[in-house]
């Protein structure tokens, strides 16, 4: 079983990976992908003019704070555009995709986090009417009745909140918990990076292999969006996950790239 | 066997629309939702300065023609804002629902119409490159199983064309190819008008009743998403449906009070 999380960033090669993930699929493995679309989201954004506010927790992880119209714009971009292209892409390259939202079955159920707390230069905020969460578990009963019948699922956020609310949520952290639900051994991870980069702004400081208890010495030095996927990968290790690969997914083959080691193998 | 069509319209009780369909649901019924979202559209349509174009073909029939931008825009109304809605909504009601496109697990095959051959006044015009279609099949293996296993499928356009391409189809048609497919016996069309109107300005001139071989009467009288419906419903009775049932969707239980017949019944 093995997950897969293609990240939402510019500059993927989509067409390569579904070619990928179409040459696995058609070997048998039963494969999950889960997908973000923050590149879609933040051009919408821009061009309908609804303003995304990055806040930043007092731990110092970024994050978008999502008020109702907010929210619009990360579904048109997430189970709207992405997804179903994706989907589409997948089928194009002969693999028997189904794309889903964590709403969908109750796939991913959130922990809303109405209030935020932010960090704002010295000062401490409370944001209110935020429609945010945190995923907590995972049910998956469909994901495995598709998998049985031969159907490949392509999941993306949002989720539902315990009282039914639609929620944004850290792909990566939900496609860790996912991960555990379906007794994952392997994850990897696709993004516009060759790795874990010791140094964020050069790309030739790849770091090869990283012990599962080294990950978080790098959290200090990792940007925003790096720092959640370090908290990802750390929840997917406590969840039984034994191998993360975490690889670029602007290459040809990037899946089998980055199981081959040629990004950052964390264990 | 029941195929449910909510109407994109505005002015639609969705929330009743699903407390109706939940109770249905709880009694053991086996339904697919199909649904649309024109309302959505237009407004995003109109906040992204994206001008939708409506053609009307050589018949009369019109339609939205469909560029590049023009379809991101419906893909963000239909799966992205309005089926990740309403799966919520339904959820929320005590729903065991799964949100698709078309496109999932290869639903809706389209043939793609990327000629357009347009009226304008007196003349025919050929506009190029339209990203429309209509559904030729329904591969329902995946809304079975689905079904089987206490899922109710929320469908929506677009459709996948022959040549591996996401299209803009028309919502009515589509139903009635599926529940073709489905041999559903029943459809339940719900839209923003107590049903068939003999004059479409006045909605007290409800036809209660109409035999299936006399809907083309009103064709002539009909507007345009009214005679897109009047063709929905014959390409269901030419697939085996019995009985159709269009109903106002603004009204407390919708469903139940279509098929009551209080809307109009066509046989």
């Amino acid at each position: 079983m093995l997950v897969i999380k293609v990240g939402g960033g510019a500059g993927l090669d989509r067409d390569a990976i579904c070619r990928d993930v179409a040459e696995l699929a058609a070997s048998g493995e039963r494969i999950v992908l889960v997908h973000g679309a923050n590149a879609e989201r933040d051009a919408l954004a821009n061009r309908m003019s609804v303003p995304l506010r990055t806040v930043v927790s007092p731990s110092g992880v970024s994050s978008v704070y999502t008020d109702r119209a907010g929210l619009d714009v990360f579904l048109m971009a997430y189970p709207g555009l992405a997804n179903t292209k994706l989907v589409a892409g997948l089928r194009a390259a002969g693999v028997d995709a189904v794309g889903l939202s964590g709403v969908d079955g109750g796939i991913w159920r959130a922990k809303a986090k109405k209030d935020l707390q932010v960090r704002e230069g010295a000062r401490l905020l409370l944001l209110r009417g935020n429609l945010t969460g945190r995923v907590e578990s995972a049910d998956v009963r469909l994901l495995r009745l598709l998998l049985d019948h031969g159907f490949l699922p392509v999941l993306s956020p949002p989720a539902l909140s315990f009282e039914n609310e639609i929620v944004n949520v850290d792909g990566d952290w939900a496609a860790a918990v996912l991960a555990e639900a379906l007794e994952a051994e392997e994850m990897v991870f696709l993004f516009a990076a060759p790795g874990l980069l010791a140094d964020p702004d050069d790309e030739r400081s790849l770091v090869p292999r990283v012990g599962r208890d080294r990950l978080e010495d790098f959290l200090g030095a990792a940007g925003g969006r790096m720092k959640k996927k370090i908290l990802g990968a750390r929840r997917a290790f406590e969840g039984g996950v034994r191998t993360i690969y975490w690889g670029d997914g602007r290459i040809a083959s990037p899946v089998a790239a980055a199981r081959a080691g040629l990004g950052t193998v964390i264990r």
